[in-house]
């Protein structure tokens, strides 16, 4: 903080990217960090309520995005190449099954959760496992060089289960919160909306237990992603969140360990309406509102080269002093 | 467009990014664009009106971050360096002038403005050469390879003239568009207000003559800006503006003609109080709102990164019948 008073601009002159440099100085009790290993963490699953008709994709979407991952060619890949970050793709339940190839790492918990609207999505001993598997992909990750971690999802049907999980913990009327996913029409919302109403009342989750609200309504995905941000908080690694499916599984890992929320970068406002909400319940300012609405990680690596840049200016500008520029006098 | 429309995410999902990538396949008349070579215009230059106390930091420094600029120890050369980006100096006129050495491009109309409070800040004939000079720059590297350009700024005292430049052309009452500048205080702001009024009731700068009013109350890096803008356009070259400063100059530019707009890209909303009512006045929606008020380029460097992600995206997403996704049934 002293040493961004000291460089060459007037004070405060770098607005958000000021603070944002010594939020991650805080986070990585480095005073001039170095963010030069980056990985996107998008993890992929399926949910028994596409069955009821919420989503405009078939749920073969999610299984076929996920190669598309593999080979290269989706949003994430690019954004992914654009700041030199590796991508991590995790299979945390995606319906029909992944070919065991490298490049997707098998975390599977079962081939989708079940349907929402009908009992529980998982069960608690899932969520668990969700958890687990998260903590245990970052922890291998941070061997191979891990500073910074952006997260990101792959999920038919999954504003769906993160419309469920920001009502249950923000307690905002579902109606609020639920937005048009992938670009349902008002007809297709209006039954959407009913189906997390029903979801709700069916199973009760409790606001004050996370767990039970991640096994009631989450997704494997969205429990597998809480477990990545608790682990990279316990590391003291930076972790930029995406939009609304990160929110929600940002909303269970800061309902399980509040203090990880101190460790959140929040990349930007999703256009998904219920994504608001989330950061506003974490107190998070999102960088960018681009009305991005893709998921993936692809606002997250947007983020990440923000958050580059701005350490990136505290360590290589150079000071009043060094440059021979007159300060105030 | 009908390309982003087949890429495989949902239709829209890529918020701003889409349209973005669809504004620079009309201004580059290439379909799927490629933007590979990158250069950041940083223009210099005194201001008589710092004679009145306008700015917290002395004239000198100007000159003084110039030769930070060439040492590579600014915030422009950081951002730049982020997005592979080469920084094109250029002297346009600054006190005490600057040695004759490799990377400072010389263009110098005088060793500063006039000051603008009690005359004109240049000759008619100036503000056509710091015309001339931009076209001039622009013409010079497009030869060695330029896909796009953002416009940076160096000159203790531009604010000043900047908001000067804005009052006159977008009718606002000085007070509503003058800025703290470099961070002055109460009273500085006042006193900063009051010899912009001045220097428009001495003057009387023709808003309908936009050569006009960069010859009265403008700035030789600011003429140089727009022409380089005009230039840019001409060649179908996007051109990103930074923040206040260079929107004085694109209100320039754009005056002189208006067709000059559809070639910018606002990269963001700077702090500077006037910078809203430059874009308002262009009719340009800015990518970034990051309290930024630095100038030099900073903002345009972060939305040239912006801007190359939008394109990336648009040639290097598979398309859904490629990646053999379903589409919408």
């Amino acid at each position: 903080m002293q040493r961004q008073d000291r460089l060459t601009k007037p004070r405060g002159s770098l607005g958000a990217l000021e603070g944002l440099s010594i939020r991650i100085a805080g986070i990585t009790a480095e005073p001039v960090p170095r963010l030069k290993h980056k990985a996107i963490l998008t993890m992929a699953a399926d949910h028994g309520v596409t069955a009821q008709g919420v989503s405009l994709y078939p749920a073969e979407v999610t299984r076929q995005m996920v190669l598309n991952f593999l080979a290269g060619g989706a949003a994430i890949n690019v954004l992914s190449r654009m700041i030199g970050a590796r991508v991590i793709i995790v299979d945390m339940g995606v319906r029909g099954g992944l070919p065991a190839i490298d490049g997707i790492t098998c975390k599977m918990i079962d081939f989708g959760t079940k349907d929402m609207s009908t009992g529980p999505a998982m069960t608690r001993e899932q969520a668990m496992d969700c958890l687990v598997a998260g903590t245990e992909i970052v922890e291998q990750e941070i061997k191979a060089g891990l500073d910074i971690l952006g997260t990101g999802d792959m999920g038919i049907g999954n504003t769906t289960s993160a419309s469920a999980i920001t009502a249950v913990v923000t307690g905002q009327m579902v109606s609020e919160i639920t937005g048009r996913g992938t670009g349902i029409d008002d007809a297709q919302l209006a039954h959407k909306i009913r189906i997390i109403e029903q979801s709700l009342t069916v199973n009760k989750p409790d606001p004050a237990d996370a767990m039970d609200v991640l096994a009631k309504v989450g997704g494997f995905e969205i429990g597998g992603l809480a477990g990545a941000m608790l682990a990279a908080a316990a590391n003291h690694i930076p972790v930029v969140i995406d939009g609304f499916i990160s929110g929600a599984a940002a909303l269970i890992a800061a309902g399980i360990c509040p203090a990880a929320r101190d460790y959140m970068i929040a990349s930007h406002l999703s256009a998904e309406k219920g994504h608001a909400a989330c950061l506003r319940h974490l107190g998070l300012e999102p960088l960018l509102n681009l009305n991005l609405r893709l998921g993936e990680g692809t606002g997250a690596a947007l983020g990440i080269f923000l958050a580059e840049s701005s350490v990136n200016l505290l360590r290589e500008m150079s000071t009043f002093s060094e440059a021979g520029v007159s300060d105030i006098q």
